[in-house]
């Protein structure tokens, strides 16, 4: 199935000194959430309980980070009667620090997880200053002591119509959909391969309404009722400030590669593309790096091509896992623009393309990863990722300008 | 002490497309590595011991953190005989896959970090293709089983004059070796916060020369000499790809805010500021976040500020502990200029300031966040970060033209 063309946001079509200087924000798939995180609520326990009762609240089950669907563009949501079997009905009655005190190791709780406020829905959940229809994620994966509850859930899910998505790879939903969506999948993802603290060895506890993990100086796993907790191990999380317990998000560079005369762009492939399938090249940043530096050692260990100047355009996150995705537009430097695979074997191969051949294939060889060419498409013609990439958005950009007096991004 | 304008690298100086466009890049400080981190060389440990064998070879010694340092300029490097007590003589002799098959989680070996080859130092050392002095970075700290022969290398590196860093936060290195020191600082901090396994509890192995962490499948502790190693329990990373093991960096925006009509900038202080300092405002990113929108985020919630247009600027590596500033410059809507710092109680203050002021601020106010102001200042005058902070190249920049109709980036 070809995704539909996503409904990708235009949040600043403004007349700004920004906007006139550097064009239009370019906003990928993935981003542009309607939902206002108000991250400085999400250990307020008051204001999530009452969020949670609210009865215009929005809970998104994720079974094994599937999320329920109505169909292909849009989420399934349900009500919080239909997630209560397996959150119990006020799972924010207690404080946090409550539940740290009463922590006990051997016990499972579903991660929930408060997305944001929907701030143009102004149905009548008020909380200070704060206002819009409430937006959590669930983790119904029947799972260990939960899974007769988390089935329960999944029934009922069903029984409403919806289902869980099929797709490993949520790519057709529409724009704000996708939004929440991704930000469901990375920090339930996040919860799902983070139970256990990294710095010594014992269990977490989901906190800050699936925002954080904490590890808890004492336990009451064993520990007969009426008797007090037991002391855990010591932890260096606990001693400082330390970001281990937070979620965490790679970051990712994706460049489009022009050569020194800008008449040409370098395109890699690896062996998973199909035939005549080409893309931007993209890799980890590593700690210690720039963006720019980090663009410049990838582009040479993948392809032997020396990069000058980069320029960053835009972002988008990623959510398999949780990337962020960095998008850059770089220039190979006048004698470095010889290929060489040998360095990191990681591309099957890399070209550099006419701007004329990649201009062609952004209107006759665009279609999904899995999908079939378009039927513009000529057998041997240049083939390039869909429009919810942000590889073409990048190619899409120096096509379309980027590289002439007057910019337009 | 107030530290040295850094000697910032002008790795792009020429004469692109991109730059007469763009104007040069702004290269950060922590930016601009002299070395080649040759990635994909990392797991061969026939590379390994040879560049780690080599006479060219310079290790840097960390004792929690700290680098042995000449002087407040200059990282102080050792021989391979004097980290041999501790990391014997010839530590990748086994392969990676040799050392999975014999780990025991009660043997500690240091990390032994390669950074990468210095290719501008062509002193012999060749491996296949690639050329240069290669550089180690060695976790000395005194730990557990450790500790005395850490110890005896500790001595070595007083006995030769050399000393370990007292600061907290190098910023006074030249360039190239605050580069070096980023990779060093951020990737032993990464192993150190992680020997155990996210995913299961486990006890993690340090590989990739120090940069991957692998949960191995057996464990020899405890098993008599001669019998095979035990299995170890489940773990979810070792059934797929996964990031888990690999070194985290955590990416942060930060922004000068710029007013609608383009005359102002937006600057916050926390209590941790000495009186009248301000900065640029700074904030994580969330998974499921493109850059763009936590800057909107961050802004909004901190100052109570709409921004619209977001432009990306540039990038700084952050070694405290492993973080990627993301440098923006964003544009306040015209009806969202209004502070206002009720949401999240993290700034103590946000102000608009006139450019004429912030300009003014740049020649007189700059020092390190410690240091005494400059001569040249004024009482109750604003102080701006250092040149070694992005904050100050952002608004550096911004005040240089970075709005006007050609751009000085």
């Amino acid at each position: 199935m070809t995704a539909p063309t996503p409904d990708l946001p235009n949040l600043v079509a403004d007349d700004s000194m920004l906007s006139r200087k550097f064009g239009r924000e370019t906003a990928n798939y993935f981003s542009g959430s309607p939902l206002n995180r108000v991250s400085f609520l999400r250990s307020d326990h008051a204001f999530l309980a009452s969020a949670f009762s609210h009865p215009t609240a929005s809970f998104l089950p994720m079974n094994n980070l599937s999320p329920a669907v109505k169909d292909a563009s849009s989420l399934g949501y349900v009500t919080k009667a239909e997630i209560e079997p397996l959150t119990g009905a006020e799972p924010f009655k207690q404080t946090e620090e409550e539940w740290v005190k009463s922590f006990s190791s051997d016990v499972i709780s579903p991660v929930i997880l408060f997305l944001g406020l929907d701030e143009k829905k102004t149905t009548g959940f008020e909380f200070k200053d704060f206002k819009g229809a409430p937006y959590f994620a669930i983790d119904v994966t029947p799972k260990d002591s939960l899974s007769e509850k988390a089935n329960s859930v999944i029934e009922a899910v069903k029984a409403k119509g919806l289902d869980f998505s099929k797709s490993a790879r949520m790519m057709s939903l529409t724009a704000p959909e996708a939004a929440i969506y991704a930000q469901a999948r990375s920090l339930l993802d996040w919860n799902a391969r983070n139970p256990f603290c990294a710095g010594c060895g014992g269990r977490t506890l989901s906190v800050n309404s699936g925002h954080k993990r904490r590890c808890p100086p004492t336990d009451l796993a064993g520990v007969p009722e009426g008797n007090p907790p037991k002391e855990r191990g010591d932890c260096p999380t606990r001693h400082s400030v330390s970001n281990l317990c937070f979620p965490r998000t790679d970051p990712t560079i994706i460049v489009a590669v022009v050569s020194a005369d800008g008449t040409k762009m370098l395109l890699g492939r690896n062996k998973r593309f199909p035939p005549d399938w080409y893309s931007t090249l993209a890799g980890f940043l590593e700690p210690g790096e720039s963006i720019e530096e980090a663009v410049r050692r990838e582009v040479w260990e993948e392809s032997g091509v020396t990069a000058g100047r980069v320029v960053l355009h835009s972002s988008q996150p990623w959510p398999y896992p949780a990337n962020l995705m960095i998008g850059a537009i770089a220039q190979a430097t006048p004698d470095g623009e010889t290929i060489d695979l040998g360095n990191d074997p990681e591309l099957e191969d890399a070209k550099w393309f006419t701007m004329e051949e990649v201009r062609d294939a952004l209107t006759t060889g665009v279609s999904d990863l899995g999908g079939p060419a378009p039927s513009t498409y000529k057998e041997g013609g240049l083939r390039l990722p869909p429009q919810t990439a942000i590889a073409n958005r990048l190619i899409d950009s120096v096509c379309g300008g980027y590289l002439a007096a007057v910019s337009k991004i």
